[in-house]
Formats: structure tokens, sequence, C-alpha cells
């Protein structure tokens, strides 16, 4: 596409650009030579609607493949998987003329009931952030632009369209802004999308702290920032903001309220030129749909990523993987047959093919001669219940295991889940199965975590497929008979009880707004700070064969930053993959850290008594806080513990290093505390001599009687101090005290 | 005092009064016959200087009853006991010419480190309004004016003069304000005093919202507004808000900053006017010294108001009483020889004399002939811990019980504690004494809850003496040997764990913030509702003797009143004193509830066999919740569970009650969301008609079939709705409906 100069269009024309067409697509300038392009739905497949305009997932669209959606991929801990997926999704759209693919959904797992959990990737924004960089990098090799979404702080579906998420500053840049800041640096998406919701009351689509100041001047995003569809209320305000375009269209009303806006004055035209140019910009990744959708190969490699996804929780009594030994598996549930692969909502694919589990598992078990019987197990109405369950008791008492597929019910967009137990047939079919059968593995279909509570201790086995896409039947049948080994990890936290999460009486808020009281301490970083027990830990997941960590070293590279070397080997008798994570723990500067935070992990394949050694970059980032006196990420003198972790509350290997702090400078005023004072390394000795000076013998008799006293007057502000006590300190010390505290010092 | 017109002083004379004359007293104005009045520290008793100033309580001031501080007052749950100590304490100002006196401190217990708990009543706000109205109430009515304090949020030490509690406005008004209203409109004090921090980012000292909306305005306060000692930063911006008097004063600067804000035309006169106007009315407190302090009458005073708050935590073994049976007591630790019965800081006294509970035991010991041995057990320096134990343990082996008086270190005003353990020679020593006596019994003393983590399990018996004033030791011994029968109960929860506090990773905040994260879900109200067990809960007390409450009648006497009423009866061997606890659980209203708050709550005497009918009133503040859309308390329409609570996790008589909710308007608007749209009443069904007829039957179709689609649209505001369906409803029948939405209906 040529290119086109907003200077050539008139203002009618140009306001045209920035709402939809319909749905699914820009808005053409045929005489101006700007073409439509289309966007759709994603972001774990194309969602191409044929017909009728349907963002609410309700009609089937053209079939696509649907890989595993984020929360399987999240539980990868492999940056390979998403972008294997964005590259496969990527071609896909290709395929169908899609131009923009929306996601990925790179939001912080806030709370488990977010019903949107199954479309984010983890409670932790490194993960998130990684991953998201890499399905979109990936994605955008292949043509089609990406839409990282939903920004920001879009952690529930309750009153979305108007809930405020009221969080303070430290919060946002450590936890919920992350994600988006590493896709945007790093991957560069050609679209953002602006989220529903408010934050510190004022909406997301009219934040132009968050649109312009944050997005585009201080991460220096350069692409087009695209409305969720329908978040915008104020189009004139939102455009101010800095969103470019609305979406869906609303039939050229709101382009009319642009063009007025300018006409009255309200609206500089030079706004309206950029968001222009912006989404001009965006047309020019106009493509012909490709055709040739790669369906038996995309299947293929569903499968394969899934199988990387899945987490081993717990193998008990060697239940997995099933041998040929095994003679008789019995296979109880209905998402055996009838599997849960994703959930409802815009993500919903309508899949080109679909693995039951019992198939594959029938496939694989056929080849050593083993016998698979099926019962169903739950899944009738009330009165059917019971017989089904006393069908899959006796199933399973006539086999050498039961695999129990068992899960959530459903999970969409737009509405939170209100519990984490499994419904309650399930609980009881699988105690009742575990009693009879002589081995148990449980198989779990959820998009959010569920509690494992009141049947975890009877199994033997359980295996979290969350929810792994179209081919996941195939992938549990491999992951089962060991034909691949585990390797997912827990991208969020198994809690023992629903209120054990931090967000418990905090979420989903109330009367539009929503307390992130918590603050930073979300997921394993409250756990772990805590000290609140859960199931399972974030980062936990099990193997069939074994890795041992050892020669941990850290080496400082800088300042504030260093490398860190570790040999891992696989001393089991399998191959399989291992899961690096690197935690940093530190109790340094001003703020509460969390008791450990993930700042880098990589994953690597080890062959049965393979040894290598791993190195990770720690950056500037992996040790600073955000400092909101300061107004920046500040590394703060002091120790800093890097710790290799088997999960966040394993710890199997650390070292300590210590770093000097950042250079910052601290200018004293008779505002700043007594406590600010004395701890200043330059003007502290000098206020300590002034003082002595300036005070009477019973002044100094009496603060050398009271130990309680310099603790009592810390926090009062040095005026005042000055003031109450009455010590006479000339205004000339003081002023050059304060000239003695712009000279730079470290930050503590 | 006749009346004297500010409009009669000059500019500079009305000035001078709104600053002390030095650090305690108003100043004169000689030629126009204002006098100066003095002003003390308070409130468990008087500390009047005697020459030098000393605001931080470090020179011992005259000798004064110091009687028991709020936080055992508080756990007597009598306001007959808080009324009490506020006359005694009123007659000692009398006695000294004291014509104010500071306090009492009426400040919501947030966090069990917070270093001040000592001289605040409780967790719960109605136990703190209605004990502090109590003192105020009494105080007053012997001449001198209190000054409830510290207004308001002030709930930590840690940075006091400079942290912003950060809160929202239910919380403000559900927890933190409700007993400073209460004792402003019920008590009428004669002085306020603003607190040090900040609120939500503006000082109390400068907070107009807070001096004078909501105090004068809504609360109709008509006294003076005080600063704490030190708190005004800038004086003319503080005088603008609301506050009067600024403490201490300093030497004139303030004074002339008002003037030259006055000349400058930055500050209206009529503000000075007013200020001065309200100072000039508190010289009217000016009363000579009486003299003639009771010192015999009011040391029995409080040692028997001490023993009304002492609480019994455990009495297993039929420890406690020590009957005469008992024929050895070791009495153990050093506390029962050198009490701690006060904390530091502004509020400590000089007392008249002193109780060791040695002594105490000793002469009821005496009575019986009973034989009563002492070691110090702690209280060395390192070198000599061990043997200290040894000698207690030796000592303790060799009796019948073994009394042991533990506690906290040193705790005090302007600085918070760090932990909640005893110290560990302490622990070591209980643990050591219980193994070797025959019975055990601990006496704590502490201003700030203890976790009895590592000891509880050990000891027989444990009576929370928390500080009990010059008394105590003699309160203790009465406790001890069943001279008086414990009738104390907690107003704020044990916890097992310091982390369990709901305030714990946000305690003390940092970088000058302090996040409420926790809401109103703070003491019991987080325990019950997060079901998260505690070492004893809120209301928890034990007694020699026993109570039932039964038939539990609830009648409503409007439609957001009732009465209670309950028969208790002893029915123990022993007089004793019961609290009758009334808790409300409720989950009607938009907000979350706690799963019960307390409502209601009285103490009364029973002979051993008597019952009594007690009758306790709700009153419309029993249901309400604080709603910040409509700006005001609201009582939703629902059902309310009304509870008699052994302690707040003990139920043991309820009945529900349904009340209709009060009648509001809830006006919509096309930005409120279709949820709102369609549970109005009124609108509703007409919508539900319009909405069908402008549905294409496509649309009809649709949104039968799929059941998520009205829980994802819910929290859409209506004109995004229509815009985003395509819908047609008519711009007649949208104003129809929402003129049709002024009816006003129930709140839900």
């Amino acid at each position: 596409m040529p290119y086109i100069d907003p200077a050539d269009l008139t203002l009618e024309q140009k306001a045209s650009l920035l709402s939809g067409l319909g749905f699914w697509a820009t808005k053409p300038i045929d005489e101006a030579g700007v073409p439509s392009i289309v966007l759709t739905d994603g972001p774990h497949g194309i969602r191409m609607q044929d017909g009728d305009a349907d963002h609410l997932g309700i009609n089937k669209s053209l079939p696509a493949t649907c890989f595993p959606p984020a929360v399987a991929v999240g539980s990868s801990w492999d940056a390979e998987v998403a972008a294997r997926v964005g590259a496969a999704v990527g071609r896909e759209a290709r395929a169908f003329g899609v131009c923009v693919v929306l996601g990925p959904g790179v939001n912080i797992k806030r709370s488990p009931l977010c019903g949107r959990n199954f479309e984010y990737y983890s409670e932790d924004p490194l993960i998130s952030g990684v991953l998201g960089a890499a399905h979109v990098r990936a994605m955008q090799a292949e043509g089609p632009g990406a839409s990282v979404k939903h920004f920001a702080v879009n952690n529930q579906e309750t009153d979305r369209m108007q809930i405020s998420a009221d969080v303070d500053e430290r919060t946002l840049r450590e936890i919920y802004l992350p994600a988006f800041e590493r896709v945007v640096t790093e991957a560069r998406p050609a679209t953002v999308m602006c989220s529903y919701n408010r934050i510190n009351g004022v909406y997301a689509a009219e934040s132009r702290w968050l649109l312009t100041d944050l997005l585009r001047t201080e991460w220096g995003f350069d692409g087009t920032v695209v409305s969720d569809w329908g978040a915008v209320g104020d189009r004139v305000a939102a455009l101010a903001a800095g969103l470019d375009l609305e979406m869906p269209g609303t039939n050229g009303a709101v382009d009319r309220a642009v063009v007025q806006a300018v006409r009255a004055g309200d609206l500089d035209e030079a706004v309206v030129d950029e968001a222009a140019r912006r989404v001009l910009a965006l047309t020019g990744l106009a493509a012909p749909a490709t055709g040739g959708l790669d369906v038996d190969g995309h299947h293929a490699l569903a499968r394969e990523l899934a199988a990387d996804c899945a987490v081993l929780l717990k193998n008990d009594n060697e239940a997995l993987p099933i041998t040929p030994r095994t003679r008789r598996i019995a296979v109880i549930g209905e998402f055996a047959t009838s599997p849960r692969f994703q959930g409802g909502g815009s993500s919903r694919i309508n899949p080109t093919r679909v693995d039951t589990a019992l198939k594959a598992i029938q496939d694989l078990a056929e080849a050593h001669g083993q016998t698979v019987t099926y019962a169903r197990g739950f899944g009738a109405d009330d009165s059917g219940e019971q017989a089904l369950r006393e069908q899959a008791v006796r199933t399973a008492g006539d086999t050498d295991i039961a695999v129990i597929f068992a899960g959530a019910d459903h999970e969409s967009e737009g509405f939170d889940r209100d519990t984490l137990d499994l419904p309650a047939d399930q609980v009881e079919l699988i105690r009742a199965v575990a009693a009879a059968a002589p081995r148990t593995v449980v198989v779990l279909s959820n998009g959010g975590v569920l509690s494992l509570e009141g049947w975890h201790d009877d199994v033997d086995a359980i295996l979290e497929g969350w929810l792994l896409g179209q081919a996941g039947g195939g992938a549990v049948a491999d992951l089962l008979f060991g034909v691949v080994n585990p390797s997912g990890h827990l991208a969020e936290t198994i809690p023992l009880r629903l209120q054990d999460n931090p967000s418990h009486l905090n979420f989903p808020g109330e009367q539009r707004h929503v307390r992130y009281g918590e603050g930073v301490m979300v997921g394993y970083r409250y756990y772990e700070t805590a000290g609140v027990p859960v199931r399972y830990p974030f980062g936990h997941g099990l193997s069939y064969t074994a890795f041992e960590s050892r020669d941990l070293s850290v080496t400082l590279t800088g300042d504030d930053t260093a490398t860190v070397s570790v040999t891992v080997t696989n001393t089991g008798e399998r191959a399989g993959k291992h899961v690096v994570q690197v935690y940093v723990a530190t109790d340094a500067g001003p703020v509460r850290r969390p008791a450990r935070e993930l700042r880098a992990f990589t994953k690597i394949a080890l062959e049965p008594g393979q040894s290598r050694v791993v190195e990770l970059d720690l950056d500037r980032r992996a040790f600073a806080y955000y400092d909101i006196e300061l107004g920046g990420w500040t590394v703060a003198a002091g120790e800093y513990t890097v710790q290799i972790g088997e999960n966040a509350a394993r710890v199997v290997a650390e070292q300590t290093i210590t770093l000097p702090g950042d250079t910052v400078t601290k200018v004293l005023s008779l505002d700043s505390t007594v406590s600010d004072w004395f701890s200043h390394p330059a003007v502290g000795p000098a206020l300590m001599g002034a003082l002595a000076e300036g005070m009477t013998e019973e002044q100094a008799r009496q603060s050398e009687q009271s130990a309680d006293m310099l603790q009592m007057i810390a926090s009062m502000p040095m005026r005042r101090f000055l003031n109450f006590t009455g010590i006479q300190i000339g205004p000339e010390a003081l002023t050059e005290m304060i000239e003695l505290s712009r000279s730079p010092s470290l930050a503590t």
C-alpha cells in the first residue's frame, strides 16, 4: 500500500477511519486507495465470522485450529510453545485474510475466580510478558498484527464495563503493567487494545496517562490503540487520550461527533490527524486471504504443544505413566468423550476437529493389547447421577487403573466464577471410584484454578490439563502413557481454600470500585510472604524423571545486573524437560518486598544422565522496585539472594550478592522528616554537630535520658521538630545543610 | 466568665487566642479579661507538669491516680467502668485546676502492632464509641472538658506525622469514624483533637472535609478543635479548614502568620473571629484548683475498676480461683514486684502509689494461712537468665500452684511494636515452670495483644491483665483468689500469628502511604468472614460462674429498628457479671458485609441462680451500611439475623428478621448499566417490553439461545448496549423510562 498522508484527506474521511466498519473491519476510503482490513478474535485460534456480526461468541465461526488457550501455554513455562502457537495462528490468519488477530491477553490472574483467567497466562508478570512477547513476535513474523490486551488492570469480568480498579502506582508498575511493557517494548505489537474498566476512576479508554504518557512516551509504542469492543463511552475524550480506533463501528455516529468537536474547537485536528495516520499505517497490513489451512499439520502441532502444557501435580505409588504391565484401564467421566478444551466468549474457536481422550487412550492401549473400558460417571441430571456413579464404580473395581476425566463447569468471558470447587457429583464420583480401583488418576479440565479439597488425598495421581485446545485428548493420552514426559509447571498457585487468596474479600468489588488491597502481594508473592500454606505452589510440576541443580554461581556484571549459572542434570531414566526458575529475595529498600519474585526462567530438554550448564541474565529490573517518591525504578543498596526454586515455595540453591544501589538525589527541606535529615549520609553528621551546639544543657540531658525520644520524633518534619523542641539552629546553617543534600547519594 | 465578643478584640488579640501559651495553656488577654486555661495529658489520669514543658512524657509530673488505661477499660465492656474512670479523672483535674484533659482516644486497633493501642479501647467502633462517650460525659459532668482524639484514622505510630492513611469512604464511615461520631453527638466533648497523619493525602489538621463538613455540619459539633501537639504545618490552611487552637504555642510566630494572611486578603477575618469565639468559649471552663486529691479513695476505686477489666482467657483443671485448700503458692516473675501498669509517652502518669501483686497476694493468702514464695524468674541480663529460671523452677516445684507474672517489654507512644511474641526468656521460663509446678497460672501485663504461641498449651490458666493502672496488682490478687469474679471480655482478637491479621502486609505502610487494603474487614470482622482461626476471639472471656441465654426475641419497632430481648441466667454457684453481646449478620445490599457485627451490648450482674430479662435496642445504624453511590447510610431490603454471641465466633441464639429497606431514588441514565435498568422495579418490565419490540427476529432468537448473554452484557452501560447490539428503542421510549425511574423504590 502506498503511503497516504492524512493531510490529503478531508476531516470527515480522517474521522471515518477512527471507527470500524461494523464489527470486524476498518473503513475503507476507496477514493483515496485506503483498504479495509479485517480484525478477528483470537488468540489461540482464528474466530472468523461468516455472516452476522457476533462478538459474544454465540454463533459458530469458520473452522480453524483451536490451539491451547493461554492458561495452558502459561503452564508450559516455555516461550517456544507460545511462539509456535503464535506462528501457527498467524499462518491461519493469513489463510483467512485476517490482518489483525486480537490477543494475546496478558492480564494478571489476581483472583482465581476471574472468569477470563483461561485467556491469561499467569499470576506472575514475568511469565505473562515473556510468553506474550513470544506469541506476538512469532505471529507478526507471519504477517498479521497482534493486539495485546486488555490494557490495563482488567482482572475481572464482574461489572467490567464500569468497575474502577483502585490500585496504587507501585502495584501497577510492579504487577499489572510489566507484561504489557515487555510485549510493547520487545515485540512491538501492531495494536494495543484498551480495556473496558476504569483505573482509579478513569476509563482506560479515556486515560491519557495510560494510552499516551505511559504507552507512547515512556514505552515508545508507535502502533495503533484499538478499543475493546464497546469500550468507548466518550469518543472525543478517548481520542484526546490516545485511543485511535473505536470498535465496533456505530454507523458513523461517533465519526460525526469527532468532526463536530474539531469544528467546535473542542478537539485539535492534529489529534485526529495523528490517530488517522496510525490507522492508515495499520491498514498497511492488508493482505488477501491465501487459503490453504494446514488442518492436519496444525492439529498435530496442537497435540504436541498441548502435551508441553499439562501439569502433573501428584504421582504417588508410581501410578503414572501407564506401562504395558497395566492390563486393564477404566476410563471414567464425561469429559473423556465430550472434552472441555476451551472457554466461552470471544475466544471460542470452531475447531477443525476434536480429539477425545477416550479414543486416544484406546489407540495407545491397543498397541500393547491393553483393554480399555469406559463409564460416563457424571453429567446426568440429578435422578440419573447415582446410577452413573455406581456403574463407574463397577467399571473401576474390575481394572488395574481408573483414569477419571473431571473438571469445571462451563467457564466464559463475561462473568466470574463463584467457587473453586469441583461440582459435588464429581467429587463423590472420584471418591467412590478411588475407593474401588487399585489405582486412580484424575485428569482435570478447567480454565480457572480448582481447589482439590475433598478428594486430593484419595487419588494416586492428578494431571492438571487446564484447557488444552482441540488436540488435548491426544496430548493427555501421550502424557498418561509416557509417550511424552510431563513438563508443565503451575503458572498460578493452587490454594487450599478460596478464602486464602489475598484478593478474596476485595473481589469483585462493590459499587463500581474494586480495591486492590493486597497491593503487590498477588499470588505466590502473598502466600510466600504471609506464610499461608497452599495445596500446590506456583512453579510446581512433576516429571517422570528427576533433575538436580548444582553449582549455582551468581556473577555481577555491573552495579545492578548479574548472570546466573547453574548446572542441571537429568538424574532419572527418561528424557525430560526441566524449568529453571530463578527468584530474587531481598529486604532492601523502603518498601515491603515479597518473600521472593520470579526474575528469570527457561525450559531445557535433557536426556537421561545428561547435564547442562544454564546461564540466565538478571537485568536491572530483577533487583529494582518502583519508588513512588522518586517516580521511577530504583535499585536499593543491600543484599539480594538469588534463588533457584523447584517452585516458589522450595528453594534448592541460593547465593547472596550485595548491590551498591542507585545513586539518587533526595533534596531535603524543612518538610523532610527528622529521620530523613539524620539518615542523609552528608547532612546527618552536619546536623548532629549543629544540634549539639543548638541545644541547651537541659535539652542535651533530656535527649540522652530517653531512648524513646529519637523514635518518637523520627517522623516529625524538621520545621516542626525545631518549633516543638525550641532547639536553635540558625537559618544559614539550615540552608547550608539543604544545599549539602543536593549531592547525590546511594538509595537505601 | 462574662461573654466576650470577638468583635471587641483586635485582630492581633484574636489571632493570639489561636495558639497556646507554651505547652499547656491558652493565652490570656488580661486587658479584655480573657483567662488562660490549662490543658493536660490524660486520659486515665492527670499528667500535670510542674516546671519545664515536656510533651514526650520523660519528666515526672505531679502525682495523680493512674486509673486503668483504655486497653483495660475496653475489656470491661462496661460503660459504667469508663464513666467512673472519667468522673474520677474529672475530679482530679479540678483538684489541679486543669480545665481540659486530653482524651479519651477512640481510634480503632487496626493492627495489634500499633504502639499506642494501650490508649485505645477496641478493634470495634461500637465499644470504642460507647465507652468513649461514657468517659467524656462523666468527666465533663465534673467540670473539666474532654478532648476526644486522635481525629482521625491515626492507627499507627510509625511515620505518624506524615503518613497518609489511604482509605475508602465506606471504611471510614463504618469503621474509623463512628466512635468519634458517637462521642461527639452523644457526649458533646468540649474539644476534638485532630491527629498528626494525613487522610487520603490531606493532613487531618488541614482537612476541611474532616474538621468542618463532617465534624460540624454533619455531626453538629460546636466545641473547639485543637491540634495534636505539633500537628500543624500550615497554620493558615489549618485555620481555614476548621482547626481553632494550635498547640503548643510557638512564641507568637503563627499568630503573626494569621494576622498577615488576613491583612493580605488570603484569609477571611470571619474565620479568625469564629475560631476565636470558640477558644473564648473554651476559656469559660476556667476554674481554680480546688486541691484535696482523694488519694485513698481513688486508689481503692482504681483497684475495683481494674478487676472489672482483666480477662480470664483460659482456666483448665479448675486452676482458678485459688481456694484455701491451696496451701503453697509460688509467685514468679519480675512484674509481680515491678508491675507494668501503664504505657510510655504522653499518657504516662506519676502514680500516687503502686500496688504490687506480690504484696496483695501475700495479704490475701495470710488470711487463710497460705504460704507465698517468690522468685524473680526473669529480667536479668543474658548471663543471669538461666540462674533466675532455675531458681524459679525450684520454687515452683515445691508448691501447689505457680502464678507467673509475665508480659511485654516497654510499650510507648511514638513507635509501633514489631512482634506479638512474649520475650523468649519469659517463654522459656513459663514452659520450665509449667513442667515443674502442679498447676500453673500466667498473668499477663501488656498494652498490645500478645500471641500466646509456644506456651499456651503448657499452662492451666491465663489471666490477661493488660495494663491495669496503679492498683492493678491488688485487682489481680482479688481475681486470682475469687474475691472478685472475672468479667472482662476481649475487645480485640488474639490471633494465632501476627501474619493472620488482615492489615499485616499493609502495616505500617511505605513511602508516606499506608493502604487500608482490608477495608471494613478489621479485627473479628475479618477473622469471622474469611474463616481464619484465631487463638481467642473478640468477645471471649471466662468467669468463675456460668451463664445461659435463652428466650431470644427480636421485635421490629419500625421499618429499620428493633428491640432484642433475651433472658440471662447465672447457672453457676457464684455471683458474677455477664456481657450480653448482640451481633447482626446479613448479606443484604450491594456491599460485602462482615460475617457479623457487634450492634449492642451491656453488662449485667447476677447472683447465683438469678435470671434477668435484658432488653436492648437496635437502632437504624445497626442494620445500615454506608452507600457511597447514594452518599449516605442505607438499609437494604432483606434478611438480618440478630445473634446473641458468647463471643464473635460462637453464636448461642439467633433470630432472623426481614426489613423492607429504605426507599431510595436511583434515577437511571443511558450511562446506567443494563443490569440497573433491568433490575429497576418500575423500569425493568417496561424495558422488557420495549426490547421485545425493538429486537429483530434474529436478535430475539440469539438472546434466547445463550444463557451467558445476559450475564455478559449486565454491566454494559445502556447507551453502549444499544449501540453494540443495534437494538432499536426510540428516544421517546427511553426518556419515558428514565422519567419512570424517578419514582422511589426500595434499596436492595
